[in-house]
């Protein structure tokens, strides 16, 4: 025996979300029934408008509704500094650091010639023709540090050099709060290569 | 710097689901953009048909688009017992035990008189009505075991008395693979208070 139809549909329609399974989805689709059917139409809504409208930003390629996206188009951005990162979800950890003010393309993947996925498939084209347009003084590009993030990172950087345009990798180590006990040896390592030197001053 | 309108709604929305905080939400919102908008299209169509046209089975209070449910109109089901619980995922838990072949009589709540919850609320006259129809022989009061639920048990028992149907309630105790040393003492208490006599048959 199971659900009604339509409960049933809804309980498994929200299993297509990350991280929810039968038990949560069937959750779910009781709170919103018993307790919240107006927030449920709402939410309905809001999918609804955001799977037909959001397409991508034509100037840093970001997922936006309108043909440039609110940071492209912020006046108080400093355009002379474009950052490179994989993804939408990339952008907002940027952010939320508060310590960027720059401008950023985003690559939406990143180079991966075993599935077929050239300089063309993640815009390289458009990160170039976007870095002329603005005149882009520092690309920093901060790619994951995956092998796929690496050699999209080192794709880029070739590029650039023969535009001669300064370039940057955002640094790896440990992280803040991290414990050299529990790090794996690659980061480890990493972080002794890329010592800074301490001053007194 | 935040998301897009459109994008920060729908993560906003999102998180009226019971569970999803802001990083799942913005984390489901990413991926049905980027990976799946036929689902996100398909999950907003299923939320919208289910908060539109759910509502209650006239004859048992469970949740149903129908005005009796597949369980009530089950040809199958064995009508002489009666299962009363609280809600509806309360029916799922005991279906799903394939042990239960009776009726279900939902009661959407339990008894709170402080938050102005009587008997009329959670349907109590339906309940002795289909009592009564079905002539039932049985009647199962599988509500939770918390102060509402043994209450709405107890009240439910003494209406029942009046009419003298058989009623009973499911068993208290032990847990399948319960550890004594972990279980609290009002369960232990309880599985001690209803032990049952050992035979070598």
């Amino acid at each position: 025996m199971s659900h009604s139809p339509l409960i049933q549909k809804l309980v498994e329609r929200l299993q297509v979300l990350p991280g929810v399974g039968p038990k949560s989805a069937q959750r779910m689709t009781y709170d919103l029934l018993q307790r919240n059917r107006p927030a449920g139409l709402q939410l309905a809504q809001a999918l609804q408008e955001s799977m037909e409208q959001v397409g991508n930003c034509q100037l840093c390629q970001n997922l936006s509704e309108s043909p440039a996206c609110p940071i492209c188009t912020d006046q108080k951005r400093q355009t002379k500094t474009l950052c490179v990162v994989e993804t939408p979800a990339d952008v907002m950890a940027i952010e939320q650091t508060s310590s960027y003010f720059g401008v950023y393309f985003v690559l939406m993947g990143h180079l991966s010639p075993l599935d077929g996925i050239g300089p063309n498939d993640i815009g390289i084209p458009l990160l170039l023709e976007r870095v002329e347009a603005l005149q882009i003084q520092e690309v920093i590009l901060a790619t994951n540090s995956t092998p796929e993030g690496e050699a999209t990172a080192f794709y880029i950087t070739e590029q650039l050099q023969h535009r001669a345009i300064a370039c940057s990798r955002i640094a790896h180590g440990i992280p803040i709060g991290g414990e050299l006990e529990y790090l794996d040896s690659g980061t480890v390592s990493k972080a002794l290569f890329a010592r800074t030197v301490c001053t007194s001053n």
